[in-house]
């Protein structure tokens, strides 16, 4: 099939990239395998501006309402390789579908980093190993759990987890915490109690028979528990970018400009697969981003020439095609 | 008075900016003389992802809301000069008040271009010139008017003023139309009908006695009219930014790296008064922008000396006043 622009990840930065891109009249196809993104799974949000609170993936389902409304398209599939052909993009699919794009918009996100220790994919396989406190947690009603990690993504899980859990092990490599106050005010008045906060800690060995059972931590401690739950960040997943040959920044990130244009003409990018603000990826910075990609992939379109001929044989008078690039 | 931050402006920005500064714990004022900027006056806002539609107003008083819930105060006034005294800066309002504050963030927005023609503040006194068709549009009901623009706000204004218009003339400068393709979709099945469009037109004299009764154009026609509307652009308001030696860009806008500080260690800007995305000025880039903004001046105040003295003497125990700038 064909498309104006191809914009993989269904996050906050493809569903908005799709908002807008429909908006300027391209034909819009969101190719993604995980509808929402890490917002979808984030629990409560209360820092995007203009809901008080709102779920992470009724927020997203409003923006794919949005996007849908305006005339994008929204598949659920996994691109698994892209190219550049002539003038275009060509991507494939899991699926086995070849899609054309004259634009390509790279959202995919980020994926959760792992602790990398033995057997840890085992466990993983719904065997007592986590990484989404906020989807899972609350399958550990009055069980023992660890919480590893000292960021956003820990505390915010932390405070589902104490709803749930009888008793968590914080397990922090440093001796500092590194989330956003907010967040933080609120568990803290769990400490000593439901939360038990171990400083300059890691897991060094992951124990079970057939589910995890306990964990061996780097203070010669063995540490029994029914649940573990891994928030130490994320990885961007730039495979995509690697084929089509989109260079990559410092930290292992798709790097852009300020309007969101990768290394490669036609090839923009937004959200977390970037490091556009460093640490401080967001849903508000994320459909930003996806706004302003959308944008530069409208006037990339709107300056091929493939677009102008088929402007030339519309039959639309010249000024009503016009609506135009000098505005953005 | 005191505070950690001050805002300048209380449009999408500096709210944006104000639930993030009060989400990071700081004492954050916003001081606003126009509520909700530039985007309350918008009438109905389709582009910002997580609302299908929503009026501009009603979306404005959502984050002031949300602001104020978590914290943040906001005042109705106008800061009319700052300068930097020591580790701090100082505001003065145009009520008198003196505010004191370890942080600014300049989201003072834009003001609306006039056409620059004598008699033009005369008239605009409720007098038949306005610069807001979304605004006072309705006013002129069953009545002619004209429309001086070609860009995105003139033609939402369009698409408002055609309900209520009995005729609008369309007064283009060039020959090109350079509106978001979406809106211009609307206005276009008026043309010849309700709208007539006017090419390579200028205003070039205002005529009435009492009130504006016909502008001559540069085309020779004298056009008679009820009311004028002037969308032909903004001026960032980066006055106070110069009080304080903050290094404006070359087109005249705050100049904001991709945190939004600016020249000057605790300032920062955000919104319409930078140009940081170029044209593209949208109510999510002001948004991402404000939370950037009030990021940095948490980094910023955290740094601070007075900050790090205050925390030595509290009675948090170190680990819990350590929620921390290296997240960021």
């Amino acid at each position: 099939m064909k498309t104006d622009v191809l914009i993989i990840g269904s996050g906050m930065a493809g569903l908005s990239a799709a908002v807008y891109a429909a908006r300027y009249n391209l034909k819009t196809l969101v190719i993604g395998h995980e509808f929402g993104g890490a917002t979808s799974t984030a629990w409560t949000i209360e820092n995007y501006p203009g809901y008080v609170a709102i779920d992470g993936y009724d927020l997203m389902m409003k923006v794919k309402e949005q996007a849908e409304k305006i005339g994008a398209e929204l598949q659920t599939d996994k691109v698994v390789a892209i190219e550049k052909r002539n003038d275009h993009f060509v991507a494939k699919t899991e699926e086995g579908k070849e899609v054309e794009a004259k634009a390509i918009i790279l959202s995919c996100g980020a994926a959760r980093k792992k602790l990398g220790l033995p057997r840890e994919d085992e466990f993983s396989q719904g065997k007592g190993i986590h990484y989404c406190t906020t989807c899972d947690g609350p399958l550990y009603k009055e069980k023992v759990v660890a919480v590893v990690g000292s960021g956003d993504s820990a505390v915010k899980g932390l405070n589902l987890a104490v709803q749930y859990a009888q008793k968590i092990h914080w397990l922090i490599r440093g001796d500092q915490i590194k989330a956003e106050p907010f967040n933080y005010e609120k568990v803290k008045k769990y400490f000593g109690d439901k939360i038990e906060v171990h400083y300059n800690t890691q897991v060094t060995e992951l124990v079970g028979e057939r589910r995890l059972e306990s964990v061996k931590l780097n203070t010669g401690t063995d540490l029994k528990l029914d649940g573990l739950f891994v928030e130490i960040g994320a990885q961007p997943e730039v495979e995509l970018a690697t084929h089509v040959g989109v260079a990559l920044d410092e930290y292992g990130y798709v790097k852009v400009n300020n309007m969101m244009e990768t290394s490669v003409p036609g090839i923009y990018a937004a959200g977390d697969v970037t490091n556009f603000f460093g640490h401080f990826k967001q849903d508000i910075t994320a459909a930003a981003m996806g706004s302003v990609a959308a944008t530069s992939a409208f006037k990339h379109i709107q300056h091929a020439p493939n677009i102008e001929e088929a402007k030339a044989s519309s039959s639309e008078t010249p000024e009503t095609v016009k609506a135009s690039v000098e505005s953005f």
